[in-house]
């Protein structure tokens, strides 16, 4: 089973919108054994998308479209393959009530535009848009499938996990499985991990070992073929022990699994409270423990303190760590930790000061961060980064970075500057 | 003129990252006036990648490859398209010193294949790579240009913005050019938007106008073509009055400016601070303020108290307020704005507080959200929100909504709910 994913909108040709469309679709077609070959983006142009169409129907069974189903006069995407398949649209009623019961509620008046986002292609089996007015379908024609989706991502997402999902297993699903596993890792380059397992990746063809990185942190996919489930979880047992092997260190979780995500599993685990007071991160740092429903069993709050004054006035960082030391300093950074620590009553207290950039601050280059942990009744410590001169690539290394020292405080792994 | 961009890299296909070059590639062309009808993404694999190529050279002038140049295994575009194209490879010794000299000044040994990454194409100028190691390059062949570059978004921003760009200028611009404008917008959807200007928008075939949303923020783009810049800046003018006439309240900016920048920068011009008390946000929102470097001139430092205990501990909130009227309430997103400007001393004082779900918290259903405003000697007052059941969506919808209710007191348009 292959698919092809076309995504519909000038808005993605003009750089306005990136696609994150095509990588989710992908991603779930992928955990369903359906491989993609290609991704392909066209604007709203009628001709331009029948292109793309009948393109994708010489190397695919499954076409998935993205986008053009709303209600502005450039959402052509329906009409379009209407008139290619040579097929009516019909008014879904149940999505035309929706529609109407919506702008009840609202208190905006609806605009009858509104109701194109009621029409489905004939004989097409519709998909609800939990979350949003425009309805997708999905429609069977000779030997392929078409799907027609919402642009706005979350409208799409649950679309496709909630109903395509489902109709896509129904009808499709050949005998042949593809199983895979991703493994993430922190702390190292692309290149180097690439280099340590070389030969693992050299010897394989099932599984096949991909290799990947991502806003800093890097993934490794293993890829097996096989006629069931188990036997293909078999065979990435045997390769992921392989792997692990000479990268145990940097390894910190699995899947779609971030490393905040992974730090707060941790301490949720080992009943650890956290805080953190925050200069050049800003309160990233804080954000990032909170994006999921699970930081109130590790988090009460923390602080940031930007500005030289307010770390003395507020968190109270001693007037003579800033005067000998400066505020880009270890000092200052264990100061911060420990006295963030204080203030919100938590087993470990970070603090993360440094020089964001693009200027430089106290002499020092941009880059320069130093992050300090403080941990029940350890001596608390500091550990010194340098990273590059992009500002908002060095907040988001200094949050990374932070996680990644209390994941390896907590395991008892080495940690500190050699 | 117009291009294609075809990104490489199975990584794409699986959905392990998001393809944001191609958008980033776009934008760029598009500022040049250069138009872009197709995005196309392949894997590691040269028979589809050279197919690819054959399909942009009938459709398009420039192609644009990303990714593949890198030392894994699985990068192979420069052995794809010197066989395709039939030219050489040869040792770019530049790139060859400088992927030496980085080895020497890191701790890292160096693996002998990222001597790949100094590999380019007889005949082609080298692109300098300043943030990594792979050499980028542009080919002449006949009446094609071929541009590879690297597929990391921070090797390839640097080398498109200060070598590529030029190198385009130099061969391929012709005498029409294409002048765009970009119109943001926020507080209005984009149905409704579309409904307001569609005469206006259909009236036009140049200028053209097209509306898109995305991340709660709305995108309006004008785009004319026209013998000249100026020229083209006269009718861009002229359409840009009649569409702002019946938007002005919603509209915050021009360009790539976000919402957070527009307030900031309104912060500076009227000199004043800012500071905030986060609950469901957990630090989002000072973290938005801190994105760029002037924020020191207007922030000085905020807190985020995510449980009950600490906002009553660290922040003062009055017992009373959270057993009448508990957290999710106007009456505690007023007293955490206020606080929180008593504490760090700030001009305007924001408090955000509610449900960000998915579950319920006090009975409020998840997307329940307030946001308090304490504003020098104004009387504070809360505004009341109801988003979705999406976590992180609410709390991104609060941030956003915080910075227009600071950017509307600030411009004194009406900002409480009626």
């Amino acid at each position: 089973m292959r698919a092809e994913i076309i995504s519909i909108g000038t808005e993605l040709l003009l750089g306005q919108v990136v696609n994150s469309n095509a990588a989710f679709i992908s991603r779930e077609l992928a955990a369903l054994g359906i491989e993609v070959y290609h991704h392909v983006t066209v604007g709203d142009n009628a001709d331009r998308l029948t292109e793309a169409v009948q393109a994708a129907e010489k190397r695919a069974d499954l076409i998935v479209l993205s986008g053009g189903l709303g209600p502005t006069e450039d959402d052509i995407t329906k009409q379009t393959i209407a008139k290619y398949l040579n097929v009516d649209l019909l008014l879904h009623e149940e999505t035309e009530d929706r529609i109407i019961t919506y702008h009840k509620n609202s208190d905006f008046e609806m605009p009858e535009n509104n109701q194109l986002q009621a029409l489905i292609l004939a004989e097409s089996i519709p998909l609800k848009n939990d979350t949003g007015l425009a309805v997708g379908m999905i429609l069977e024609r000779e030997d392929h499938q078409y799907v027609l989706l919402p642009g706005p991502p979350d409208e799409l997402h649950p679309m496709v996990e909630n109903h395509l999902k489902d109709e896509l297993i129904k009808r499709l699903l050949d005998e042949q499985v593809l199983v895979s596993r991703v493994l993430r890792f922190f702390g190292i380059t692309e290149a180097q991990l690439a280099k340590k397992i070389e030969p693992i990746v050299k010897a394989q063809t099932n599984p096949t070992v991909a290799v990947y990185a991502n806003e800093g942190e890097i993934t490794v996919r293993i890829t097996a073929r096989a006629k069931t489930e188990e036997e293909g979880n078999r065979c990435i047992d045997e390769i992921e022990s392989l792997i692990l092997e000479p990268l145990t260190d940097y390894f910190f979780g699995y899947g779609e699994k971030r490393l905040a995500e992974a730090v707060r599993d941790l301490l949720i685990e080992q009943g650890l409270t956290i805080t953190a007071a925050e200069s050049l991160t800003g309160g990233a740092f804080l954000s990032s423990i909170t994006a999921d429903v699970s930081a109130g069993s590790v988090f009460e709050g923390g602080i940031v303190t930007y500005s030289t004054e307010k770390k003395q006035k507020v968190l109270n960082i001693s007037a003579e760590t800033i005067e000998n030391f400066g505020v880009v300093s270890p000092e200052c950074a264990i100061e911060m930790a420990e006295n963030s620590r204080k203030m919100f009553k938590a087993d470990i207290g970070v603090g993360l000061t440094g020089v964001a950039g693009p200027g430089s601050l106290e002499d020092q280059i941009p880059g320069t961060v130093y992050i300090g942990l403080s941990y029940k009744e350890d001596p608390p410590f500091a550990k010194r980064f340098h990273f590059g001169y992009k500002r908002n690539k060095n907040r988001q290394l200094a949050v990374l970075n932070a996680h990644d020292m209390v994941r390896r405080l907590i395991l008892g792994k080495p940690v500190k500057n050699d």
